[in-house]
């Protein structure tokens, strides 16, 4: 199958049994997806909590808009983002991969120093708004491969986020949570999306040419 | 092949060979993954200018982190975000859901009426940030389509985003550039990320795990 024909199996699943569980394999495979995805220079700037305890599920369900997905669901894979750029999390980076490619320590000096002048003098506010944006690349590709796997899944916004920062003690990760991706199998009695026609703006619309 | 291969497979590309230009059919799907993506509420605030006219890129260049990218490679994909909700941009996306499902007019009153609640009262900054976010989503699986394809890429925020409105005037059309996507064909001689490993923190560092 292509990418092109996951995508347009998948669809946001309104509700998943409460009896079917993902497998450890899926899951993981779902995970590396968002793992290999690009970031801004490479930072990788976002975590997922992967929640599969029950109890935990339910301490995350006040204030998010499909609290039965919250419960039902087999995984809440929950993306949350570096709270800000600091120069000890972009060195950490740069020195792993200095050390994984088997260069010169200090290689990166110059371009690491640019990206420090670059966040450092950010508010913390103006840098994690970056910081989320690159978690929704890697949402995207989980989700894809959610697709390629015939795993159901729905991507949520809505969620209280200062509950689940706190419930998932994420402040001590440098870590907010930006978005949360329920997994598991559709219950297709209660899942009102499945029969309706998937729609997306024509591409006459959704494109502009310049040739 | 498989998703997780296919990104296995991508890198972002530092050099394009300026003599070799991506089909239009391949464009065209890669497009179609970026069309397909999933947004919040379903809203698709983004668009894609997909600029393929040597004199337009020429004028894109200054402030470009990756000039010669700019120049060189085939297709540049720009990313732009609604510069902000309003109600009858939302009214438009649901009018033509709900003709496209065949449903009752006003099928989603009460659902727009909760997302202008939502948006309508933020500053267009806010909504922006909103929008933005959403533009990821289809820029991850853009680059995912062109791996599948064996295209080369490069996904960049380093550009003059003041510039890019206004030589694409988007304004006009209501949209704010976020990002922009190189597509075309590796310059191998000098794409100096070509040999170099592929690196991204480990697993056990990437999750926390509760179960």
């Amino acid at each position: 199958m292509s990418l092109i024909e996951d995508l347009n199996w998948r669809h946001a699943v309104k509700a998943f049994n409460p009896d079917k569980k993902v497998s450890e394999e899926n899951i993981e495979k779902i995970i590396e997806a968002a793992r290999l995805a690009p970031t801004s220079s490479g930072l990788q700037p976002f975590r997922i909590i992967n929640v599969s305890d029950q109890e935990t599920k339910e301490k995350l369900v006040t204030g998010a808009l499909n609290p039965d997905s919250m419960k039902e669901c087999s995984n809440v894979l929950v993306f949350a983002a570096w709270d800000n750029y600091t120069a000890e999390r972009i060195d950490k980076v740069y020195d792993f991969t200095t050390e994984e490619r088997d260069l010169p320590k200090g290689r990166f000096d110059s371009y690491t120093d640019k990206l420090k002048e670059m966040y450092l003098n950010q508010p913390a506010e103006y840098n994690f708004a970056h910081t989320a944006r690159q978690s929704y690349i890697g949402l995207g590709l989980a989700l894809a491969e959610a697709a390629e796997l015939r795993v159901d899944s729905c991507p949520a916004e809505g969620i209280n986020n200062q509950l689940v920062d706190e419930v998932l003690e994420l402040g001590k990760h440098g870590l907010k949570s930006v978005s949360v991706m329920y997994v598991g199998y559709a219950d297709e009695s209660r899942d009102w999306v499945k029969p309706m026609k998937k729609v997306r703006i024509p591409r006459s619309e959704f494109v502009i040419d310049v040739k």
